[in-house]
């Protein structure tokens, strides 16, 4: 037994009598938490907790902050950049036991849960409010996750993602402090703004317990439109014109010619195989028309033709449906294979010519890959299939990630849109934020002295 | 001479040959830059510097940093709560000749400029392009001081505060380092989120040298309504509905019994007197005249009445003027009066209470007072006419404005929405944010050891 492991008892003995059964040392329960959804290589917790409130949380955290062992939040384990991978052992905090909707207040616009509740299972809740949590990453992510990951999805170019969400937090400091941030107000004024240090922090600052998020009015009227371009340069050039027109486009997903073959065959839709943007269009019945036609004129003078749109539920379900397959529709375009995902965002002046030379990168390369993304935001995917036993393809398929982030700081972008830096992207992360990363060090050093809260990660590396 | 003095006198003959006359001693230059617009005692620097660029802040601060001499940055100079005041005295860097707009990225729907910049001249600058910078606080304040108290106005409840229009920083740190923070991607997912710890750090944590900021697109219509209510309930009900509707307002200001009063014989409106609400609607012609309609039928739910609305640009104008005028119609109510202005924000839900309540306060004084706000945000001021000679009427000011920041804490708000803490509302900042103020002051030794960047302020005291 090394140092950790003999640490790791110390705590498991001092928790047992609190925790009980919601204290797992097994073998199964820590290989479930030893890995994510990236290709990162798994390494096993000493012991996973699944405390139901704060007070567990702090007796967790002091417990391990008095004999030194590492902590490691994990919410929905959806990561895909390897931020719960606990790489120093230590104890796992499941929160998914945490999955309280404590408060919804719809005059306020805005609901109050424990970390684990997941985005779908608030959606569910909210129902016969009349309003809706606006945050839709691909999975069904736990809202704790979503915020340590400063997560976003579809809808971001109209309603924001987490950074814009989230109003106030109940936080487990490193040294087992329960305190909170931010205000249930919509503007402040007071304290440094501890509410974003923690969203996106990834959980090596302490521990997100606590939600307050924002709601937004479910639309009177959704309606969807399809609309293919000749090349890629149009359609980012209608998606511009759109912005600039003031339209708010609740989403503008874009898919390449490969995305949308797959798509086709795996969801049954006769699209034309072309560059493509879907758009959603939210509000009253007079305005989500008039959005309509405004954007189907600026998509015509880009070339855009087939402009379909739809305002029946039905059809529109089943269009978005097929977006949101995507992931199984480019697995099954090479049986046994995986997904390696590139994520990066780019102003979006800079999109067209980025989203052109990721394309020749994979045409020129080995691999299959395809490109989707939110172009409202300058935020897109790339998906490279690869044998997962293959080393030569994953090596080719980081190679070709690399480049999509290398071009993307080259003009002012980020390298990384949602999925966040993990240990997969910390490589990057002196390229884009230069001398600050030291900043960033600092504050970790200053919240963490000891390092305890989710090490190997931001704020000790990179 | 004490110890700053004499340390400062080194910082000046040390810096002397670099910034030439851009380096104060007198008494003018000093005075001028020991106040604010805030009834807080005023203290001189030591020295005033105005730097022309990022290079010439970094070699003051570090001048600075070597002999532990204050620094404190100053924009325009509108604080009302006392953030520029040299309670230390040392340097204080005058940011008005840095004053360039660097670049305009009408595509990405951004603006680079440095600090001094003036939120009307970056408008005047941006005439051409269609596009605009929304955050209007009172005063031309620069968009350096703005950001660094998080301030906002009426349009907040739309396009957001400096929160969500600031994007990117260029920041001299404590110690003389240049480091940048965000990206001009609209979003991303990587590093702590310095940009927001910067934003409404009131210049503690390092001198913000340059922004990149978000533009929208100017309206192809607006239309501007006002309408009256019986009570403050019913209006404040029937700006909940409006938002809960999902409609976008650009504006909406609340005016008091008072305050109308006040404008009416300052303005020469004969608007009614009574509780009465300022909209505006931005938009295409045909969804504004829907939203102008959408709410007429809203506010006349709640006995709304007078609903008065125009898309005449004199008429919108003389209207906004006449809201922007209340500084100056409230002082006309009493000759040689000064305003000692509170300023809260609460979740909307409490608002009405929140008003009524500080009507009572004031009806109860001795002291005559209003109320105006920025509703739609649950953010409100009131004024009180003072004597500034008189101690008695300073001091029942001051208990007014306590009343009103301990109920809307009580409530979940915050003890200011927009003109920040500086000195004047330190004593409020742990009664806010509790334990958290721990976590601030471990954040501001970790990156300002000694203490230098605008000391005695936030980080070191609360």
């Amino acid at each position: 037994m090394n140092h950790i492991q003999t640490s790791a008892s110390l705590v498991v003995e001092e928790l047992k009598p609190i925790l009980g059964d919601r204290l797992a040392t097994s073998n199964a329960v820590r290989e479930h938490h030893s890995h994510d959804t990236s290709w990162l290589a798994p390494h096993m917790p000493d012991a996973v907790a699944f405390p139901r409130d704060e007070d567990e949380v702090v007796a967790i955290v002091r417990a391990c902050a008095k004999h030194g062992v590492p902590v490691v939040p994990f919410g929905a384990g959806s990561s895909m950049e390897g931020h719960t991978i606990p790489v120093r052992g230590g104890v796992t905090i499941d929160t998914r036991e945490m999955n309280r909707i404590v408060e919804i207040r719809p005059k306020d616009g805005l609901a109050v849960v424990q970390a684990g509740v997941t985005r779908k299972q608030l959606n569910e809740e909210l129902r016969a409010t009349g309003l809706m949590f606006s945050v839709d990453p691909g999975s069904d992510a736990s809202l704790g996750g979503m915020a340590s990951t400063r997560g976003s999805g579809t809808t971001a170019v109209r309603y924001g993602t987490m950074r814009e969400n989230v109003m106030a937090l109940r936080v487990v400091t490193p040294d087992g402090t329960p305190i909170h941030t931010g205000s249930r107000a919509r503007k402040s004024s007071t304290g440094y703004d501890l509410t974003h240090l923690f969203v996106g922090a990834e959980g090596t600052l302490g521990l997100i317990t606590e939600l307050t998020v924002r709601l937004h009015p479910i639309p009177e009227m959704v309606s969807s439109a399809v609309c293919a371009f000749e090349d890629v340069g149009e359609a980012v050039q209608a998606v511009i014109e759109t912005v600039q027109y003031g339209i708010p486009v609740a989403r503008v997903e874009f898919m390449d010619e490969v995305a949308i073959e797959g798509t086709n065959a795996y969801s049954g839709l006769d699209l034309k195989v072309t560059p493509t943007l879907f758009f959603e269009f939210h509000g009253t019945p007079a305005w989500v028309d008039e959005q309509s036609r405004l954007v189907a004129e600026i998509a015509s003078g880009h070339g855009g033709s087939d402009f379909r749109w739809s305002t029946d539920p039905d059809e529109r379900a089943k269009l978005w449906q097929a977006r949101h397959d995507i992931y199984w529709a480019t697995k099954a375009q090479r049986p046994g294979c995986e997904l390696f995902t590139g994520d990066i965002c780019v102003p979006i002046s800079r999109l067209a010519e980025s989203i052109v030379a990721a394309r020749e990168d994979i045409d020129a390369s080995f691999l299959k890959g395809q490109i989707i993304g939110h172009v409202g935001d300058g935020n897109y995917h790339t998906a490279y299939l690869i044998d997962p036993n293959s080393k030569e393809e994953l090596e080719e398929a980081e190679r070709l990630s690399g480049l999509l982030v290398e071009r993307a700081l080259a003009v002012g972008g980020t390298a990384s849109g949602e999925h966040g830096i993990g240990m997969g992207k910390i490589k990057y992360l002196r390229k884009e934020h230069g001398a600050a990363v030291d900043v960033m060090k600092r504050i970790k050093a200053a919240l963490d002295p000891a390092g305890i809260m989710n090490p190997g990660k931001m704020g000790q590396e990179g």
